[in-house]
């Protein structure tokens, strides 16, 4: 029941007539208390659609009482009726809930640059506002796909009674920091809004921030945490953290299985890094090497992408001293001055691909999770809005 | 006759068996004088080939007398043999030739991480050496393409009688700094060792350094300049770099007209910058943006994309005063607070595509040469080593 496993949380989703197909595309997360902390990370992208410069205000005093999330149109770019949109949905929802306008999130996902339609938007709203159930959770999920082929829901329950649930949409433009990517997690732990946001941002870092399917960063990303304090148990921080972060990187790992176009679903471990944030840079490089990507969808493993990909990056390393595995079979020994196994061995036949570059200059290890460049992702990104 | 244009050079490009084709793969340039001084720049890429090895110890001196070039293998990543490799062919020039193994630079071209055929290469040489000729520049810039469908020449004269000419390969993984490119210019001016540095810089950072294909940067790149001093002619630095910089040019346009699998040449024009600086990382974005060149591909003139990846940059800009123009169509006017031309007017079903972004922040201008991402782009990448 994903968004609305939490007690005290309340969700609908409809079809409003934003997407042409017919689809759902309205969906609301209400939060019934008793309490309204909240915490919210938004894209990094300094060109925001209007949906994040209002949620950015309203997540300013740790409280929410709704998310209101549209796909069928971005509402970014498209003049100053956007944003004006943006803030009436707002209005509108805080008007049906009997809460304040500055107390609602506003998430939009679908085309850059085009009007969204206000009327539709605001009848859409209204008839979520009339199915509002604790039961709604995959309804609403499913409102907020795009390119999405399934919805995606996780949920951690706790052992002394409260959970953590959430729900995500996202398949293209996915590169941190976030993705083209909504999400909503609930709980009904007791914590403040310092203590969500601490533990939000630390699942994310490790999560949706190393999503890289296209290293494309959206306009659009919102990772929204709330909680209604329903259960009346407090956890501590490491524990809210714990659970939120598994909630994260299980939605994180269903949007990576559901990205745009891939054949593969890749995996990029680096280790031995000198620092964490060496291994993150190095693992990012190949995850958007469009060579390396497209040799995995032609079931090569060319381990000499790797290696030249490895080597635009900062990071501290000797190349004479770099070892890479791909799928367990160790192609490159000390920076291919030394014979590997044959290329030969490696079998990409299946969806998923292990990569393992091994720096050896350091204790320090992070996973980048990126796709494979396939004639799939050109036709649906270049037929998109056509 | 490019890289034989200037007077004192000979070339010759011969069949070596090293392409599983029997397409010419091994190509020879020779100085013979009077004079023998040189610059080069390499790959900044930390993981080098180790012809790139060789050639930046041959440059240390400022003297090159020939280089040998062979495509069919990169001899990158091949062990402790490939190093050897490079050694032995440089000191077999030296010997026919009667120079120093240490004024010969080597380059290769090919798959990275597979051995190099050292006897195949050695007697390519051979035959090479004895079809030497002035007249030899185009065979010597046949032998050394790869995915590239034409061989790129190019040559400047001057009023006072002193030329410069080159050759280049490159067709994939073009991208700064530089790309795997392989270029040789030559001229018969007199110029010190210097001089030619200082030309060769600041002709490669306004042209190679800006083609960015496809973000992928090579192992192998390597541009040298070579001058023999034969016309007797000694230009001012200015004259020389103009010089040089129009031969660069022209053969950064001809890799940019033939990357592989483009079916649009797209020149991302930035506008209004802060600096020179901020405008390169703003049309390097644009340039490295899946999203934004699947959409070329498609014919999709969706500005939402290029915003979107000028968003990702640090530099200096406010959203709300970005212009952007499509082929002469202003589709975005103030980052989309205001209504610009329908996107339906924008004719992309030509080849070139002209992006012109104003940031509207500064005086500084900059543009990058990229492609889109292709069917074929994707086909060629997934199926080269296949």
């Amino acid at each position: 029941m994903s968004v609305t496993a939490a007690a005290g949380f309340r969700a609908a989703g409809v079809a409003a007539g934003l997407k042409p197909s017919g689809k759902p595309d309205v969906a609301l997360v209400v939060n019934d208390g008793p309490q309204h902390a909240a915490a919210a990370v938004f894209t990094s992208n300094r060109c925001k659609a209007n949906p994040v410069l209002w949620s950015e205000r309203t997540i300013a005093d740790g409280q929410l009482s709704a998310v209101v999330l549209n796909s069928g149109g971005a509402n970014c770019y498209n003049g100053p009726e956007g944003f004006q949109t943006t803030h009436a949905s707002a209005e509108l929802v805080a008007e049906l809930t009997g809460g304040q306008a500055f107390d609602v999130a506003v998430c939009s996902t679908g085309l850059i640059g085009q009007p969204l339609d206000r009327p539709l938007l605001e009848a859409g709203i209204r008839a979520a506002h009339t199915e509002l159930s604790p039961d709604g959770g995959p309804a609403a999920a499913t409102a907020i796909m795009t390119t999405d082929t399934v919805r995606k829901e996780a949920l951690v329950t706790s052992a002394d009674g409260w959970v953590v649930g959430g729900m995500a949409k996202g398949a293209g433009m996915l590169a941190p920091a976030l993705a083209t990517m909504l999400v909503v997690v609930t709980t009904d732990a007791v914590a403040d809004a310092a203590t969500l946001d601490q533990a939000l941002r630390a699942a994310t870092r490790t999560t949706f921030d190393r999503l890289d399917t296209d290293g494309c960063m959206s306009t659009n990303d919102t990772v929204a945490l709330l909680a209604s304090g329903a259960s009346g148990v407090q956890p501590t921080l490491d524990q809210l953290t714990a659970a939120v972060s598994a909630v994260c990187a299980d939605l994180a790992e269903q949007l990576w299985h559901d990205a745009e176009g891939a054949h593969h679903d890749i995996a990029i471990e680096i280790a031995g890094a000198a620092s964490e944030a060496d291994a993150v840079e190095v693992a990012r490089a190949v995850a958007r090497s469009n060579l390396f990507k497209a040799a995995i969808f032609g079931n090569d493993p060319n381990w000499g992408r790797v290696l030249a990909a490895v080597g635009t990056t900062q990071a501290a390393f000797e190349p004479e001293k770099i070892d890479i595995t791909m799928n367990g079979v160790k192609v490159c020994v000390a920076g291919g001055t030394q014979f590997g196994a044959p290329s030969t061995e490696v079998d990409l036949s299946g969806r998923d691909v292990h990569v393992l570059v091994e720096l050896n200059a350091g204790p320090a290890t992070a996973t980048v999770l990126t796709s494979d460049l396939t004639h799939d992702y050109v036709h649906e990104n270049s037929a998109y809005s056509t």
